[in-house]
């Protein structure tokens, strides 16, 4: 069944008027006629059947009638990655959606060489994501802040599980196995991070660094790879 | 450093002529000139250091100078993946470069409804996957064949393990610790499996069922986890 994130408050018989992409995808794209139904989500009230019970030019109209699952969170996971080129950002983001981040912090390293990315693009991937892997929220994609910055404000209760390419860290289900708590994968730009900055994340208490095997990946399959690792060994798929 | 496949033997002193693209990539994109090193490997005779010794409009030519590296292979995974959408075969195939998987299958399911793949395509992009990545071969991709034609004739000294979404099959993870010999991986097409499908895989011997958490993944995303967990719990990631 079609799945839409609307930021409306759900209960029964609450109306919701989607917009107007959402409204043309229902009518022109999927070809739903008035009684048709799907489901809801607004990241705070679980997931709710509902029935479209409008449809003109202008729009449509939809009310929530049940809710079918309540809300639930998954595992208190961040991704926090390097900006990189465009479409390997927004595979970034499509993939933290699915595999069930919480957040998806991008950052500036010494070596990360891309300055711009559009987060409203980012933003609609997130939601369209969600949608179709069946989480009852969106993750938040953050503004890129520097990562001495995030490091200064580090909250310690939180992993830092530093995805270390210098090649001593141990195997990451190895160095995850048994773990527990909010975590917060850290993915490095295309060239890697500086000796400065990884001399600095091994030295810090909240991090652990692990190896993501013997070869060298794209920044991409890394994230993809660490957060399948930590679900895997602390997450949900245990 | 630069590194290149090539299909000439590698030897102390061999010449090498590049494509007239890899040629253009070295003179014309990476601006190499005459003297400078880069890396070769062709599949068969490990990594070689190799110098560029004539650069004219026409084209390179390469000197191997001393093996860096001996041969070795990867562990022994396939990825079969049901045809879906151009970009995620791409995408499939290039992770499958990274992940180590050593050969690519395609598959057609009966809910397969992508009948067309340019594999010369693929095959490229295999390759610069392999050249970045490091390793020292390139990953075959095999034409695309129905589902049955390939469980017929079905080695079973090697594991197949069914990404089985049906909701009772064991974490991935822990199906597959401490297990053994060659493996391939089964990732369906964006519809699923059809019923019998499910059940014929379910019932065969060599057949391990698993699960890759409570989330629908997109045929990739599958791919890409499904590499990653085999990799950490059978392959070179330990």
């Amino acid at each position: 069944m079609i799945r839409l994130f609307v930021p409306n408050d759900l209960s029964a018989g609450a109306g919701v008027v989607p917009t107007v992409d959402q409204s043309r995808y229902l009518t022109s794209v999927m070809r739903l006629s008035v009684g048709a139904e799907l489901l809801l989500f607004n990241g705070r009230d679980g997931e709710w059947r509902a029935t479209l019970v409008e449809a003109t030019k202008r729009g449509c109209l939809l009310k929530a009638e049940e809710q079918t699952r309540p809300m639930t969170l998954g595992p208190d996971l961040d991704l926090i990655v390097a900006m990189v080129k465009r479409g390997r950002v927004e595979t970034i983001v499509e993939k933290a959606a699915e595999l069930g981040a919480r957040r998806v912090r991008l950052t500036i390293t010494r070596r990360t060489n891309v300055d711009f990315v559009k987060l409203g693009r980012l933003d609609a991937i997130a939601m369209e994501a969600a949608e179709q892997t069946g989480r009852l929220d969106v993750p938040e994609v953050a503004d890129p802040e520097k990562l001495d910055k995030i490091l200064d404000a580090w909250d310690p209760a939180r992993r830092l599980v530093f995805c270390d390419e210098g090649g001593d860290a141990r195997p990451m289900i190895e160095a995850l196995s048994g773990t527990t708590g909010p975590a917060a994968i850290l993915i490095g730009p295309e060239g890697g991070f500086a000796p400065e900055e990884r001399e600095r994340l091994r030295g810090l208490a909240f991090v652990t660094p692990v190896s993501l095997g013997p070869r060298i990946l794209r920044a991409d399959t890394a994230a993809i790879s660490a957060m399948t690792l930590w679900q895997a060994a602390a997450g949900d798929w245990r």
